[in-house]
């Protein structure tokens, strides 16, 4: 006995957390199953019983593994909560999935049924399908499986639950008082989680919080995301005649509002995309150690280019990873008139811009949205947040309804965080792998303001493929990152505390 | 029979071309029956044998009043054209106007058929249908006839009928030889015409060229018009990423299109809504005779700004008439992603902007598009007229696809022409009223080409009410209006020529 402990000691020091690779494998079988069984339960947010159907299967499922669990009563729609019985001496981990799917169109899915997981292979050309007898056989690592929520978000959940199973199995005690929140609105943007922390404060209270979503980096390396940028709106209007007049009878008289907004549009940023309304990135420093964090990240500036095809990127920052630290201001959308072939030769009765702006912890967003009202004002133009009447038409010569969406705030962890590291150590003895370190990642997750309301370390683990088709038809799950999420669930479960 | 002659030239003297009130109301009522028989037989431009029926029912109607009549095929549609015998020592009079008609939706119209006419009387909040039996007590000149067609253009060819007949009946001779020619496609572009100029020169030569379409002055006053604006087209595109990307990940990193649109649209005009593009205003002059015509127009600047609701036009021109005469710039469109409810947090993929140009006779659309892309090559955009391959974008840094559309050229026949000077002296005689001279008229006609090939003095006469609803659903014609038609061409036609 002391011998093969000796055995597992020294296997410990090599890959402190190596699993064993048959014993994975199976579970991953077993997971599968329980997958499929999952995913067949529809889970539209949209669609309140879809929901509901979803909490009886996690109240069975993690009720089975000895958690306590608890559906939390909303505003909105329920959240699920599950608990190890708690001990003093352990820091607490909360960890965040959500079990909710975007809506499904089943005629743009390549399979009948978008909630009847399909096995498919990778063949010359895309995927073939593969009945799941052939898993009796071997399970292929390369192999996936299709069907909404199988990345986004079930399949991590079923990491979690086959984490657990094996750590049982091979007799593993859990270093952490853990938690689990379970989100079934989180593609309606989560609205009832931060109202949850003040009403739930106790029960979610923790040392420190993963969040178990969003797919890897695409060198496939193991990834931890530090933070995510926030996100504001703000919709921009210029006005020409009060209905659109005929371009001959008014063209260069009435004033046209596309080239009202296009002169708006044209100062704020610089022709290589720097925002110069002034003020605009005030207060992001970024030292020699977060640079070198940031160069760290195995991103090709290069490969972006030749992927998105654009010679130049705009240049906030000097490569990819520099530029997310900033804010953005990004015209999402321009309509006037009509364009293409329902064009009519009108002087349109307004123009308008779609912006959004990409938040950091630097950058209120109400803050930057005052800095481009005060920029519009300065170009001579009137700011109403209203249609204007008659009577305003009439008064100013210039313009702009300016209508402001709302501010989901941007999160950041330090990267000196201990969790932080302990996370990106423990993913690193696991797979013998350099782990991706974000310090923050470009978009926006709808947790963060559940977050800065816990106001504890954050980190996002995430589990899955990037190829995943998040959002779209024919979402997949590679098998192997499965076995990757079962693999780092573990390892984080059994690996001492920090 | 002398006796009768002296009081008929003292009656001349005084107002040469008066018509007898009562001989011109009962001409108006058996209008009202042949222009409600025309209606009858619909006239889509877009449905060949609509027009092949019409052409059935003015070959009869000219015929019966002395016409020789023929149909001139062509490469479309065929045209249709009559003429008097001709006479060596009179000049010749060439009069345009055009029997298709734009389509009809007829749940749009407040009547059944929009191809069976209507009278309607004003009342308080619009109109209200009246038996056509109430005309034989009297014929009111405010009550309107509605249907497809009544003003623009069947209407004229209507009046034009009864007015050769009331000359007929009155005994004058036609101090002119009198050619027609009558488009079928007038609503589809007229393209056969200038064509049908080089096929029957012999055929439509002329003096003169009158075209008996399109609505008079706002202020009800005569009208005759010198020259309307040509027009071209360009569409701009600039490119972001090669497909939309997720505006968190690529925000101020991937080129946004929209920005560079606005910064290429931007400083094609100063904030008054000059363009500044070098050259683009090159060649016009207006001298004071000029400006004195365009300055009797009776327009109010401070009615259409009212009307339009906006403070200040675009300084172009001073006022409304001169900015006419200038060439225009106009966005006509903006697209780039999506705004309203359909939003979407996106880097678009690219931005396009549709410009239209109304064209003077002394800006050539051609040049003026080639000062537009010179334009656009200064400010550092590679100028493609294709959507950019792969290699030229990862060639050029800013991109610009430039789309042409085809130039119709302006027409203008100058203000001191001895025919125009006739046309409104005989309109001023005949209703005792100021005549509105436009020099040029925004819009285009697309019989511009044909006026430019036939190498004639051309003038535009119009006939019919402003407020006709002209292209939309309830068209309509206002009795007055016919009787004014009528009486116009009359004195026209019955005038001793210049």
């Amino acid at each position: 006995m002391r011998k093969l402990a000796c055995f597992f000691a020294l296997l410990l020091s090599i890959s402190s957390y190596a699993q064993d690779a048959a014993a994975v494998k199976s579970q991953v079988a077993h997971a599968i199953q329980e997958l499929r069984d999952f995913i067949a339960i529809p889970n539209d947010a949209l669609n309140a019983d879809d929901i509901d159907d979803n909490i009886l299967w996690l109240k069975r499922k993690f009720g089975e593994r000895g958690f306590n669990t608890a559906v939390l009563e909303t505003e909105n729609l329920p959240l699920f909560f599950a608990a190890m019985p708690m001990e003093d001496n352990k820091p607490t981990l909360l960890i965040y999935m959500h079990f909710d799917g975007q809506s499904v169109e089943p005629s743009k899915w390549n399979q009948p049924n978008p909630y009847q997981t399909v096995l498919k292979k990778p063949v010359a050309d895309g995927f073939e399908t593969v009945s799941f007898d052939a898993l009796n056989d071997d399970i292929d690592y390369d192999w996936r499986l299709f069907g909404r929520s199988t990345s986004d978000d079930k399949g991590p959940i079923v990491m979690f639950l086959n984490a657990i199973d094996l750590l049982k199995k091979d007799g593993k005690e859990i270093p952490f008082n853990l938690k689990v929140i379970l989100d079934g609105e989180e593609e309606k943007s989560s609205k009832p989680l931060p109202q949850a922390v003040k009403q739930y404060r106790e029960l979610l209270e923790a040392d420190f919080l993963v969040i178990a979503d969003g797919p890897i980096h695409a060198s496939g390396s193991p990834t931890v995301v530090y933070g995510c940028r926030g996100i504001t709106t703000m919709t921009l209007t210029t006005y020409g005649p009060i209905k659109p007049q005929h371009s001959g009878h008014y063209g260069n008289y009435a004033p046209n509002p596309g080239f009202q907004l296009a002169q708006l549009l044209a100062g704020m940023k610089d022709t290589d995309g720097r925002v110069t309304i002034p003020g605009y990135y005030d207060g992001i420093v970024l030292d020699d150690d977060i640079m070198e964090v940031l160069k760290s990240v195995p991103d090709s500036d290069v490969e972006i280019a030749e992927k998105l095809q654009f010679k130049t990127s705009e240049k906030v920052g000097g490569y990819y990873q520099e530029s997310l630290q900033y804010p953005s201001l990004n015209i999402r959308g321009l309509g006037s008139g009509w364009v293409g072939p329902k064009r009519r030769t009108i002087v349109p009765e307004s123009a308008t811009a779609e912006l959004d702006l990409r938040l950091v912890p630097e950058s209120d967003g109400n803050r930057l949205k005052k800095l481009v009202r005060d920029y519009i004002t300065k170009q001579g133009y009137h700011v109403l947040d209203h249609v204007p009447s008659k009577l305003e038409r009439m008064r100013y010569d210039k313009i702009v309804t300016v209508e402001e969406g709302s501010v989901t705030d941007a999160f950041r962890t330090d990267l000196d965080n201990k969790y932080g590291t302990f996370l990106v150590e423990t993913l690193k003895s696991t797979f013998d792998q350099e782990v991706v370190r974000f310090r923050i990642m470009g978009g926006t997750v709808p947790i963060s303001p559940f977050i800065n309301e816990l106001k504890i370390p954050a980190f996002i683990v995430p589990m899955v493929n990037p190829d995943n088709n998040q959002h779209s038809p024919n979402e997949n799950l590679k098998i192997g990152q499965l076995a990757y999420g079962i693999q780092s669930l573990y390892s984080i479960l059994s690996t001492p505390t920090p």
